[in-house]
């Protein structure tokens, strides 16, 4: 604390990332990364740019990659957002939507990051229970409220909500926007984005740290009505003119294109993630239902932050929330098969 | 203006940032971006980051990048911030510092984004004029205030505030955080992160865009107490855990390590200056004294706005701000030799 500081910032209470351990021989299973490279495509199209051409700002509106992604899911270029990272394009969408006279809503067990945004910006939030089995119940969220979001696979259960249940929940909620962070439903959902058309106040964000294997280069876009993608544009026009650079566009806008070397990465994922289910429950694990790049388990008689420790000490890391009615569970990114065995040996020893 | 927007949007006046041609073929000396492309060390360090490690996180503090940045000017990395551009970084500064009880104090002419920012997060502010001959009055700013903060060199006057006058600031305000834009210090100033050490007020923010040739990859850093910095992390660890991609990480540390590049650029960015000065005053031209990689010219006889769009005729841009005390004034970014003769051929039958 120093007498510098606006008032508010004693008072926050920063997002904690996943580790990213700086040695490079563990088997590293715990921020949900591709286990895959990026398309090479995306590599060439950023190679084509390093040169002489940074010395030149970027397009402020980072048109062709909103064009790519606007191509890509049949709307508009002003229906689509983009940003560095979805966690900045949630960001300007809790400030530029969220910051209501009713507290927003989203389930106890999701994204946490959720309530750190409502931190940095004073929003009052409402934290919903999911069920017992971590499902969402939408009947839940049928009451009064300046805004909805969660994760869609659900975050870190992998629990997906089926698109009619979606349906419902906005058909419910007309007058407040509806946010479904689908930041890993190509592994195994279906995009809320069919739905954009029919929902003036739904706006779905994606990321390319997951499906696309672009962690590394920070892209996350939103897709909604213009009317609420403007909102975000105002935002970020009075944040940073110029949040995506001449690498992260064309990356980005390539890796869209490149459908091929997406379905073939994102169906091995998959595959392998029904590989490793099947094995922990032979080890005695009782494992949620994912449809993401990563699995929620828990074993009935081993204690789960002590599992993960006897990983860590195997050289394999997996992501452990100590946290109510998930302190039981571990979250293991799901990685290439050599990786997902070096899990499944190093568990053995420790179940 | 839609229902669904967070009531203050409808507010909001964004930044407009030089304009962004997609056109190649013109001059372009509107954004004051260097015209001599990256270190060739920085883009051999983007391209060893190039492939596969993209589908991993960057490191979220970018330690590399700050390690880099520290040791360049002599301070610990605890005193180093880094963004996503440096506007970033002044977003981050203006809702971590600046929101007091006071205004904050800026002149009335300099960076146009920082009225943006105080209209972003409620931040009330008092315009200070600068002098007739646009130099910054230190004497104004010596009562209570929430902060102040303006570009050194100045933007778009070019002058130089010399470091004397700085401390003279400083002393006067030792209850308030004094920030120091030097966005293009490189280029004729002494920056004043020599003071951070004696003044745990001061603030000092750079940007890679200008002397460092790298506005395409968009990198910005701030300097100061390491209070002053923990106020910065706070405020980014609840917005986006990983605002600066691998590349950019990579590439900025190697800019700062290739002093023999930089030198040499900014070098012939400084000698182009002093040449176009002298060419523009024997066409009759009034140009300021500028300590920048641009200067700010107005012709007794000649409409700055006719003037700007003649060039514009001719495939030259500059920069005209149609704002009080400065619409007779042009704002040119130096070019290459070639650019600048383009530029100066250009003038000659509009004068």
């Amino acid at each position: 604390m120093s007498k510098f500081w606006s008032p508010f910032v004693k008072d926050l209470v920063p997002y904690v990332p996943g580790e990213q351990p700086k040695l490079q021989k563990l088997v590293k299973l715990n921020t949900n990364e591709n286990p895959y490279g990026p398309s090479p495509k995306a590599v060439a199209a950023m190679q084509a740019e390093l040169g002489d051409s940074l010395r030149l700002y970027p397009d402020p509106n980072s048109d062709q990659l909103k064009q790519a992604v606007a191509d890509y899911y049949g709307v508009q270029r002003a229906q689509v957002f983009v940003g560095n990272g979805s966690d900045e394009v949630l960001a300007h969408l809790f400030y530029g939507l969220f910051k209501q006279d009713q507290p927003i809503l989203f389930p106890d067990i999701t994204y946490s990051f959720y309530p750190v945004y409502c931190g940095l910006y004073g929003i009052a939030y409402e934290n919903v229970p999911l069920r017992d089995d971590f499902s969402i119940d939408v009947a839940a969220y049928l009451k009064p409220n300046g805004g909805i979001i969660f994760a869609n696979p659900n975050a870190p259960t992998g629990r997906l909500l089926a698109l009619d249940e979606i349906r419902r929940l906005l058909q419910g909620n007309p007058d407040s926007v509806v946010v479904i962070d689908e930041a890993y439903i190509d592994f195994g959902g279906q995009s809320a984005i069919s739905l954009v058309n029919d929902f003036p106040n739904l706006l779905v964000t994606q990321t390319l740290s997951k499906s696309r294997s672009l962690a590394g280069l920070r892209v996350g876009l939103a897709v909604g009505h213009a009317d609420l993608i403007e909102a975000l544009e105002r935002v970020k026009n009075s944040f940073n003119s110029y949040p995506l650079d001449r690498l992260a566009i064309v990356g980005a806008a390539a890796a869209f294109a490149d459908e091929d070397y997406f379905i073939e990465t994102c169906s091995k994922v998959i595959a392998s993630r029904e590989q490793v289910t099947a094995e922990l429950i032979k080890l005695g694990f009782n494992v949620l239902p994912s449809a993401a790049n990563f699995i929620f388990a828990t074993h009935p008689e081993r204690d789960a932050a002590a599992l993960a420790q006897g990983l860590r000490e195997q050289g394999v890391i997996v992501r452990h929330f100590n946290s109510a009615r998930i302190d039981q569970y571990l979250r293991i990114s799901i990685g290439t098969p050599e990786q997902n065995q070096a899990l499944l040996e190093a568990l053995k020893p420790l179940v």
